[in-house]
């Protein structure tokens, strides 16, 4: 048995769940919450319960959005013949700082994987096809941008055999060495594709 | 501006408050938070509330407790006439867990510190003296067990002074080499401690 309070151990214990964050962080992060006003953990644990119940899927694109429809989808300047197919609403963030896209997103809700239980029916797939089928203008632009590892590939190449019978160019992200990266340190996948991938200078 | 939904940025900002947690952990801990049910977030949003303001300072020896007096001071077994005097609570639950002290203790809430802004009045020092003046048993030690930095020594020594008055025996725990130390690897006031405090073995 513990001698600290009943109190400070169901502390712990709720902070422990976080990710990244082991017993002793939490007791830390515990006495910290101690050392500070009543007001201090109040604010954090209000913050806590209404962030979660205001954020939800955005009804079109499904990442996360705090309404009905999120800014990107609403927005009447972005281009709605091209759509960014991802897996994650952080990859929307991702490319969103990148300032280059100016179609729209489907957040698909990760990738394809039977060993996860990841199948057709627990991605955002059907809704996708209905979104292309129904979109006015017509989508010119399917990108695939799930990530280059076995679930994301495959997802990619499944969406897209799904969509054989559309008339939509269908593209995968580019690969090749990270800007800044080096020849020496890039492993020897990324190396093949950028040799294949090379282009013409000059 | 980020296009992250001002909820989230809410949820990350609140987390980020926490002391170790950078904002990529916070992000990464809002995304687990979104990943999983609301209840969740509701159940560490409301401990983290409520646990907050069920803890407070035992009324006697100021260690944080969910009761008004604490478990150690109410306990009948323990040695009444020792007390050993600590800077915080954790000092409290760390002996304890030695399992080798069987009286009270004393939270002083830390050391003095003129730097800090730290002194006198901002200690529990009054309520120690009170408290020794009316034990019945009459306290027969006190353990001034404040780290051995300047701080500490300085708030021993002073508390040391206050009683001088009184027919208390007045104790500093002792230095040393930490068990399983090695000399090799020991700083030179710890060395020459262990060298003016060694004792006769055989």
């Amino acid at each position: 048995m513990s001698i600290r309070p009943q109190a400070f151990e169901s502390l712990v214990k709720a902070i422990s769940q976080f990710p990244t964050i082991g017993p002793k962080t939490a007791a830390r992060i515990a006495l910290w919450l101690l050392s500070k006003p009543q007001s201090v953990s109040e604010e954090i644990g209000k913050t806590l319960i209404e962030a979660r119940a205001q954020i939800r899927p955005c009804s079109v694109c499904y990442q996360f959005t705090d309404a009905e429809v999120c800014e990107i989808c609403s927005d009447v300047s972005r281009d709605r013949s091209l759509i960014c197919a991802v897996e994650t609403s952080v990859d929307v963030w991702n490319f969103e700082r990148t300032k280059q896209f100016k179609g729209l997103y489907h957040v698909l809700g990760g990738a394809l994987s039977p060993i996860d239980g990841i199948g057709h029916d627990e991605l955002k797939i059907d809704s996708l096809i209905d979104r292309i089928k129904k979109s006015d203008p017509p989508v010119a632009e399917i990108i695939l941008a799930t990530d280059p590892d076995t679930e994301g590939n495959a997802t990619a190449y499944y969406i897209s055999e799904l969509l054989s019978g559309f008339n939509i160019k269908k593209t995968r992200l580019a690969h090749g060495i990270p800007i800044g990266g080096e020849v020496a340190y890039s492993d020897d996948a990324t190396l093949s594709a950028a040799l294949i991938e090379r282009k013409l200078i000059g």
